[in-house]
């Protein structure tokens, strides 16, 4: 008998899952497209015997990948977690793994209660054939220096209008984000950030932006211009989805 | 107008190769199949105008990786080192890049003048999306001390005739270990071994040998008796080829 049962005899699970993004259409079903929702409903349906479509922390771009996405998920089943969690790591396909399974309160919500997450980007400074799914090759010289300049200036809550995809447009703008770094490993350019909400296409505008600062073609003074003045023209291009990886997700 | 030009007008180059192992047949060329060497001779054949077949510091399995693979190819071309670099990693495939081309002398052999290689192998502990083509997943918990005693026994010149795969039987099995270490990132066991020659699946079958001694199905005192023996049907079995990744290849 699952854990944490609702007195309606429902069992809210969590999920923490790791994806390859490579080969799907995002996190969020789509008719005919291969979805992580999808492969993890579908999963779920067999194993529990019943329809059961998980909610997420948010949605991942066609590409992106999760080591870390948070989804929850209500069955009237009663199989134990462990053997949950083993099943589901059978029926899902080689690209997604399920990395826990727990028995939460009914009232839990993937989306509503996150409080934060973590988001790594990967930029490879030259052609790699082992991390070509998970890294942007971007074949000019950075000068990380100003790169992390324009990364500190990030930190805060600001309105990040600038860097967001306004379709469709959100409520509101405002992130606090907690930490921005840039990190230099080998052949690879790291860059981190955390904040408590991400905007659609937020991390990879961000990554066009300084990746232009990096190579010299703007100043990172123009960090907080772009964040004052919202407007989406004057940032940077939108990096590759590939490089952009969900790292965790936190909850109270 | 390459460097180092032998006084026959041959130029000697040699290249330093990383490949995803998983979609090729191996290094070495067969007919029908796609191999790293194949596809290697035909981008500096397109190149350099000729036919050139590149020879590598050794062969590696179909699946197994490499980061640093180091070949060398004659050319009678005379296109700059850089052009070369640039030009192979545009005609080559997304799952094999070349880091370095440099000139060297004529007598210089990638395989006859190796004097060291070093392999990683690496076992993930759970089912692994992101690095599920680079990992061996081994879902039994892993004692590392156990692991660690037997690697530190592997240290040292030996014969390893319980460690290869007799087809074809080599020359001779004394192989000298300079470096055998066990690592624990995350839900990674990592293995480096370091030494001046490697038999045919010599780390797979060391990795099949540590990884019994780590269920707990052998003890680490196994290690030596199998060195003197030299029976390869007393020792574990083969780990899979991708997890290993041929990391460097050392000259004099």
């Amino acid at each position: 008998m699952a854990a944490a049962e609702s007195p309606l005899g429902w069992t809210n699970l969590r999920l923490t899952i790791e994806y390859d993004g490579t080969g799907f259409h995002g996190w969020q079903s789509q008719c005919e497209e291969r979805t992580v929702q999808g492969e993890l409903s579908r999963a779920l349906s067999t194993l529990l015997g019943e329809r059961v479509v998980p909610v997420a922390s948010g949605r991942t771009d066609a590409g992106t990948h999760a080591l870390g996405q948070v989804a929850h998920a209500k069955t009237r089943g009663t199989i134990p977690l462990h053997r949950i969690h083993r099943g589901l790591n059978g029926l899902l396909p080689p690209d997604v793994a399920v990395h826990r399974v727990e028995a939460v309160s009914d009232q839990f919500h993937a989306r509503y209660d996150a409080i934060a997450k973590r988001y790594r980007y990967r930029i490879c400074t030259d052609k790699s054939a082992l991390s070509r799914n998970q890294t942007w090759s971007c074949f000019r010289p950075l000068d990380l220096e100003p790169m992390r300049a324009g990364a500190s200036l990030l930190v805060g809550e600001h309105s990040f209008a600038a860097f967001c995809k306004k379709d469709p447009v959100p409520d509101r703008f405002e992130c606090l984000v907690r930490e921005c770094e840039i990190e230099s490993v080998g052949r690879e350019v790291i860059f981190e950030i955390e904040a408590n909400r991400f905007l659609r296409h937020m991390v990879r505008i961000i990554i066009g932006t300084l990746v232009e600062i990096g190579v010299g073609r703007r100043p990172a003074s123009d960090i907080p211009i772009l964040l004052a003045a919202g407007d989406r023209s004057q940032a940077g291009p939108t990096a590759p989805a590939c490089g952009l990886c969900l790292m965790y997700v936190s909850y109270p």
